[in-house]
């Protein structure tokens, strides 16, 4: 049962080195609001929500006022208590399911799978592989996907994908995950940086890597340029406008941008706008279109599969309401046969979504094919349980529960505003 | 230019009484984060958002963390004004455009229209109406907007409609704007009193009244026969069911109604969901699709029109980002011919939206054929200047500003948790 939660507003100055930098986020402090669930067997589940600093505050006052849904409440019934954090009337009317309350919800969410699994003696990942496709059904909230997924279909995917299921397990605790690289293409890095990191990284071993575009088109011309030059034609680099065009100055720009072999552009648009993408998209093939880091829940995913607006989805560990609406948003992606890349980045969005790529794996799409997990090298130093990447790969979490937890040293410092870090 | 900011978490204690229930709201505490703009000239602007009780509190929260991009700045730029509570890049990040941070933008942006309104001793309905067209434009954040109107092509929409235009405020002055009824409608009425209430509203002029559904199919079956007994074949019964269905259920549950001849269904599913609604528009026909008190922002709204979604657009005053957004969305619906039927109810919804609803007959669609503001007779004694209905008729605003100032008094003894009203 869980007796207490702590929340702790935590940031990192990343907007000092332009770490973060794109085309709509010129200077990111990257910050989780940070929770911590104590339980009445000693044991703690952690979780967090992202943001790029202001209003981080706001988020933990959600997730204080969310925290009375969850004292005295077990964590045996995953599904119960997810729900119980997304459908009270009152807290509905300021979403539903989107913003605050949403971000709020995902850090709580996150919290329990963590507490869960970590009773379980298992990583996220395994514990969801090794979950029985009832339970992970009774998981998700159904609400509003029926026209294009019901339970009873979902069941019959996750069923289909038991077999062969023990040796993707051991593949996957072999051999990791492929991920890709945003480290090399900051907007706010030279050419000579961009170059130089985008080199280091195939010889790591990514076959990807991704640039930010979308402030100047002769500035993205001139990089996309120098970072094709330096990788060769085999290796793919997509791009990431950060939502920075209308429909006509998608075409446009991304017109400027084609013969560089751009592999896909992320975020085009407004992440709401999913008949943009879906126009976006029918303009500019073959050059793919990815989307998901902001788009707000299940529903909306929903449709952009609907309405053939991607060709990757994008999903994020903490926008949504955490693992279980991650869960629907696998399965809606299994359905129409668009594979899942996730967001990560930011402050432990890499730690956390690598389970959900491994589970997709294991217990959902069982292919690695065309997917891949974004991964940036930042702040992962601040975890008990950091990433680790081998040869371009994600590396299986070993340990109990969601990686999710912060050092207690880091949390100190970067405590804000009282700790040391900022105060100065 | 603006010299502080107060922010107020104001309650009703609605649910005492099951005013405003339905079937997803079955104990709403009407609450206003409630803000007040200072300015040096010794003026005020009164603003609000709009929310049922928890989560209130983080709404002014958000108000609190805005006020710092508003205080030392004029309200003479209205479009700036509006922009600069959207854009910020770390704001930004917590929607982008919706939930808490957006209802707290409608909060800030409305109390600035009330503001510049009074500066110039109009109501804000005249305020717009009086407003050249350019300005009008200028006011609009057309980002992400222009696949299905530009500002080029709105200029023409305003232009066109100055023709008629003194006729048109001096029609609204003499004759208001008209109005539909949701009185008798809440879910924890007893039959005998929806019938009286109903007839009550057909006596007193309106030739629209609604029903809440979706809680139990037999029950409204029971109601809507009732009603329509009671009110006759030539009054328009519109139901709403607060988005408790998915498709099918939709499409099941009205069959079930339609004998009883529904005006419009409102909110059958999720207001994220576009396409669904679509769907279900294209299934009932002819009963029509009303929807929008949930919609989150324009963009959405863009694509509720381009889906062929909706009938009827219902604008809420304060769930986007206030007058601004509320203006790309009226032009919006010009564009594409879809009537506005605002939603009002809650606190000092009525009072607002018939503001934007009067502009919209003189300045913008030019017609109110088929067209009525929701009417509500909650709470309107807390307003300094309340909605006034005569003969089902929106009386036009006469007082300077937004009619958004409620009594000091009320806000003292409803101020939560610590007014007379909540101590108890």
């Amino acid at each position: 049962m869980i007796t207490a939660v702590d929340v702790v507003d935590v940031r990192f100055p990343t907007s000092r080195s332009l770490d973060g930098s794109d085309a709509m986020n010129p200077d990111p402090d990257y910050s989780a609001a940070y929770v911590v669930l104590h339980a009445d067997d000693g044991r703690e589940g952690h979780g967090f929500t992202f943001t790029i600093g202001r209003g981080n505050d706001i988020c933990c006052a959600a997730i204080e006022t969310l925290a009375e849904y969850v004292i005295g409440r077990e964590v045996d019934d995953l599904g119960e208590f997810h729900r119980r954090l997304t459908h009270d009337s009152q807290i509905r009317w300021l979403g539903p399911e989107k913003g605050v309350m949403h971000l709020a919800a995902a850090a709580l969410v996150n919290a329990a799978w963590d507490l869960a699994a970590k009773r379980e003696g298992v990583p996220v990942w395994k514990f969801l592989s090794q979950m029985a496709p009832e339970r992970i059904v009774d998981c998700v909230d159904w609400r509003y996907l029926t026209d294009a997924l019901g339970p009873d279909e979902a069941l019959e995917i996750l069923r289909g994908a038991e077999t062969g299921k023990a040796e993707r397990i051991a593949e996957i605790e072999r051999d990791g995950y492929p991920a890709y690289t945003t480290s090399p293409g900051w907007l706010g890095y030279s050419d000579e940086k961009v170059v130089r990191l985008a080199r280091e990284a195939v010889a790591e071993g990514f076959g990807q890597i991704k640039l930010k575009v979308g402030a100047d088109v002769d500035d993205d011309r001139r990089r996309l340029a120098a970072a094709r030059a330096a990788v060769g034609p085999g290796v793919r680099i997509a791009v990431d406008a950060n939502q920075r065009w209308d429909v006509d100055a998608a075409e446009e720009w991304m017109g400027a941008l084609a013969e560089f072999d751009p592999w896909w552009i992320e975020e085009p648009t407004s992440p709401d706008d999913i008949l943009g993408h879906a126009e976006i998209r029918r303009r500019l093939a073959p050059i793919k279109v990815a989307t998901g880091e902001h788009v707000h829940n299940r529903v909306m995913f929903k449709q952009f599969l609907q309405a053939g607006a991607v060709d990757f989805v994008q999903i994020d560990a903490a926008r949504v309401a955490g693992v279980n609406e991650n869960l629907a948003i696998l399965l809606l992606a299994k359905k129409f046969d668009v594979p899942v890349c996730p967001h990560a980045g930011g402050v432990g969005l890499c730690e956390l979504v690598c389970h959900l790529s491994m589970f997709d794996y294991t217990s959902v799409s069982g292919t690695m094919e065309n997917r891949v997990i974004e991964y940036v090298d930042h702040l992962h130093e601040h975890f008990v349980e950091p990433t680790v990447i081998k040869r371009g790969r994600y590396t299986a979490p070993a340990a109990p529960g969601f990686s999710s937890e912060i050092k207690r040293e880091s949390i100190q410092r970067f405590a804000y505003p009282d700790g040391p870090e900022w105060r100065t």
